[in-house]
C-alpha cells in the first residue's frame, strides 16, 4: 500500500505539494470525526479544493479513506514505533515504545489523539477494508511487543513461566484508556496513571517481581 | 431526560410498540456504526417505516440521538449497575461491577459493543451534546467506582493510603480494551485476560496485598 502511494505520488509530481497538504487535512479530519466522517465534499469544503480537484488526486472515497490510512501509519511509526525500536532491545524497548505511545498521545500529534485507537472503536463492529486495517494493526502493535517481551525473557529480564500475552494486554490498556479520556478531558492524570500502571505490570513481571 | 421520554411515551401511548421497536433498531445500528451515522433516512431504511413517520416520534435527528443515549444507559443500568450493586458494599461491589461489564461485553447486549465505549472514542475529540453525555457518562463510572473503593478502604477491604483514582483506572482500562478487541476478533480470551488483570490490580491493593 504504501508503495502504491509513493508510485502515485512520483507519478502526480507537479501536485505533489497540493496532495500533501490535502492528505494532512485529511488524516487531522479523520483523526476527529473518523474515517466515515471524510467524505469528498466534506474534505473540498475544509481544504478549500474543488470536488473534481479531489477526485482528480484520490479518484475514489476508498483510495482516500486507503491513502490516509498509509499516512497515518507513516506518522505513528515515526512517533512511535521508530524512537521506542531505538532503544536496547529487551525490556527497555517494551518500556520505550510505551512511553512513545504516551508521548504521542501527550503532544497531540493527531488533534483527535491516536488515530488508531479511534478507527478501532471505529471499525471494530463493522467489516471491510477499514476494519481489515485495524485488525492489522492493532495484531502489528500486540505481536511486536509479544517478540520484544520473549526476547527480554530470553535475556532473563523477565520471570520464565509469565504468560507474556497478558504482559502485552496489561501494558496496552492503559495507554488505550488514557489515550481516550486524555482527549475526552485534557487532562494529563490519565497519562501519569497509564505510565504507573504500566511500571506495575512490568516490575510485578521481573524475576524479582512479586506477584502480587 | 430519562423523565423526559417517559412523558414523551405516555402521550404516545398509541404508537408506544412502534417507538419502542425503532428505539431498539436506532440503538443496535449506533453501537455498530456510531451515533453519527444514525439519520432519520438510514433509520427509516433499516425499520422500514417513513422519513415521515420517524419525525413523528421524534421530531428532530438531536432529538433521536438523545433517546438512543437514554435508551442505551436503561439498558447499562439493567445490565451492569444493577447486579454489580447488588453485591455487599465494598470490595465485592467493585468485583462484581467489573465482572458485570464484562459478561454485558460477552453476551452481546449491544450487536456493536459497549455502546458507552463506542460513543467514548466517538465523541472524545468533538464538542456538543454527545460529547457532554460520553464525559458525564465517564465521570459517573469512575466517581461510582472510587466511591465504593473508599467504602471497601473504610471497611478494612483495601490499604490505607492507596491511591483509589489509579485503582480505579488499573480496572477500568482492561475492561475497555477487552472491549474493543472482543467486538474487534470476537475472541473470549481478551475477556479472560481483563480479569486477570483486574483481579491483580485489586489483589495488589489489599491490606496484605504486595506492591510488586
Amino acid at each position: 500500500m504504501v508503495e502504491q502511494t509513493k508510485e502515485r505520488r512520483s507519478r502526480r509530481s507537479d501536485g505533489e505539494q497540493t496532495y500533501a497538504a490535502i492528505l494532512e487535512a485529511a488524516v487531522r479530519l479523520a483523526s476527529v470525526e473518523g474515517l466515515s466522517a471524510l467524505t469528498i465534499g466534506r474534505l473540498a469544503q475544509d481544504v478549500g479544493v474543488s470536488k473534481s480537484g479531489l477526485y482528480a488526486h484520490f479518484g475514489s472515497i476508498r483510495q482516500l479513506q486507503l491513502d490516509v490510512i498509509d499516512a497515518a501509519r507513516d506518522i505513528f511509526g515515526r512517533e512511535v514505533f521508530a524512537p521506542g525500536l531505538e532503544a536496547e532491545p529487551g525490556l527497555a524497548q517494551l518500556e520505550a515504545l510505551c512511553a512513545a505511545y504516551l508521548s504521542y498521545i501527550e503532544r497531540w500529534v493527531f488533534p483527535g489523539g491516536c488515530f488508531f485507537a479511534g478507527m478501532l472503536a471505529e471499525f471494530d463492529a463493522r467489516s471491510g477494508v477499514p476494519h481489515d486495517a485495524v485488525s492489522e494493526d492493532q495484531r502489528e502493535w500486540v505481536n511486536l511487543l509479544e517478540g520484544i517481551a520473549r526476547e527480554a525473557q530470553q535475556r532473563g529480564e523477565l520471570r520464565d513461566g509469565i504468560d507474556l500475552a497478558q504482559l502485552v494486554f496489561d501494558v496496552t490498556a492503559p495507554v488505550q484508556l488514557a489515550n481516550y479520556y486524555y482527549v475526552l478531558y485534557r487532562d494529563g492524570v490519565v497519562l501519569d496513571q497509564a505510565r504507573a500502571s504500566i511500571r506495575t505490570a512490568i516490575a510485578a513481571a521481573k524475576p524479582n517481581g512479586v506477584k502480587p
